[in-house]
């Protein structure tokens, strides 16, 4: 399954953490893609949770709360928003083995975990480093114009996916959005019953009778 | 505990489902408080959940999946977005014993369970007078300035609580968002544990130290 995910979302940080228990129960490997979530936010016309003030008030409690109730540390960065381009070049890289994984999950830790931030000059190469990756090289690798033009192409694939907001799981297809849908993925996983195409249908095609002036 | 709604929302009807059962724990009162969504989004600059295609498309699985996990029965109104001004004015009278409970029941079925919606005329009328209330009477009260002064004022007051969203249950000045965030009330309802003031004033003041343009 594909995990859409940006590292500016604290609710990322939280399902990232939850996903590896469900993936091991349903034998699913995770495939971790990082996208821009401001890209997605352009793309769709709509505001993040943080950019409408009292939306943004509202998340930090919510994710504290959920993160509590998953046994998960948290903690806030230095700023917010902050610029996660590197570090997302950096987790896009085709690295060997589990590296990869290693290096998404530090990075989600010094975001949402210890607050010591991913943006800092030196930061991406040094908590690469710490999970015994060759940061420099992985710096260099994610400013070269090749990394920019990957994670470009991974958010417009989220895009044409019909994603929406990070976190996203997509599963043969399905979108599991948020760490509220990860149980409902699981539910998913161990029974594959899929929503009734006829109710899809008519949602698609129910007229409005009211409209909004925006 | 004040129940902010709307009957334009799938997941409000989830939510009044079953928030009696987390109000009964706890030994709490439930508020009904009709708001207008669409005025809510309005005052924040955001856009529905339904106003962005590949939201609309997601969020009608996303309820089915929920309506099914709480055992609900679930149906598609005939139109939506619709108009649910008169059906939130009656339902904002001040009517005697369980009487407005009753008709918001009601209601929300019309619209999410059995699916023939609240909009036709003398729909609100006919609805009530099935929950043993004076449709007629209903109807005519709710058609009266006051009563649109009394839903306006509602969404006021929503707005001043914070609600940017429906359903929002507030609670000692707390916000529960959304049928996800009723498991995190029932455990703030049990424990009254805060989320940390430190943590929250941090978050208020914390910088950006990059935007969206936008």
């Amino acid at each position: 399954m594909r995990f859409y995910f940006d590292y500016i979302s604290p609710y990322a940080y939280i399902a990232w953490r939850q996903l590896p228990a469900i993936a091991a129960r349903h034998r699913q490997a995770i495939e971790p893609v990082p996208v821009v979530f401001g890209a997605l936010l352009g793309a769709h016309g709509t505001k993040g949770p943080a950019e409408v003030a009292a939306k943004r008030r509202y998340i930090l409690k919510d994710v504290y709360r959920k993160a509590r109730r998953a046994g998960l540390p948290f903690a806030l960065p230095p700023s917010h928003p902050f610029n996660p381009l590197l570090a997302l070049r950096a987790s896009s890289l085709v690295l060997p083995g589990d590296a990869q994984h290693r290096l998404i999950g530090a990075l989600f830790a010094a975001v949402w975990e210890t607050g010591e931030g991913i943006e800092a000059p030196g930061a991406v190469s040094r908590i690469a480093t710490s999970v015994g990756l060759d940061g420099e090289a992985i710096e260099r690798a994610a400013s070269e114009p090749d990394a920019k033009v990957r994670l470009r192409a991974q958010t417009d694939e989220a895009l044409a996916a019909g994603v929406f907001g990070v976190p996203t799981v997509v599963v043969d297809g399905e979108l599991y959005w948020g760490v509220d849908a990860l149980e409902l993925l699981d539910t998913f996983l161990g029974q594959r019953e899929p929503v009734p195409a006829e109710l899809v249908a008519r949602w698609e095609t129910l007229p409005a009778s009211a409209t909004r002036r925006m």
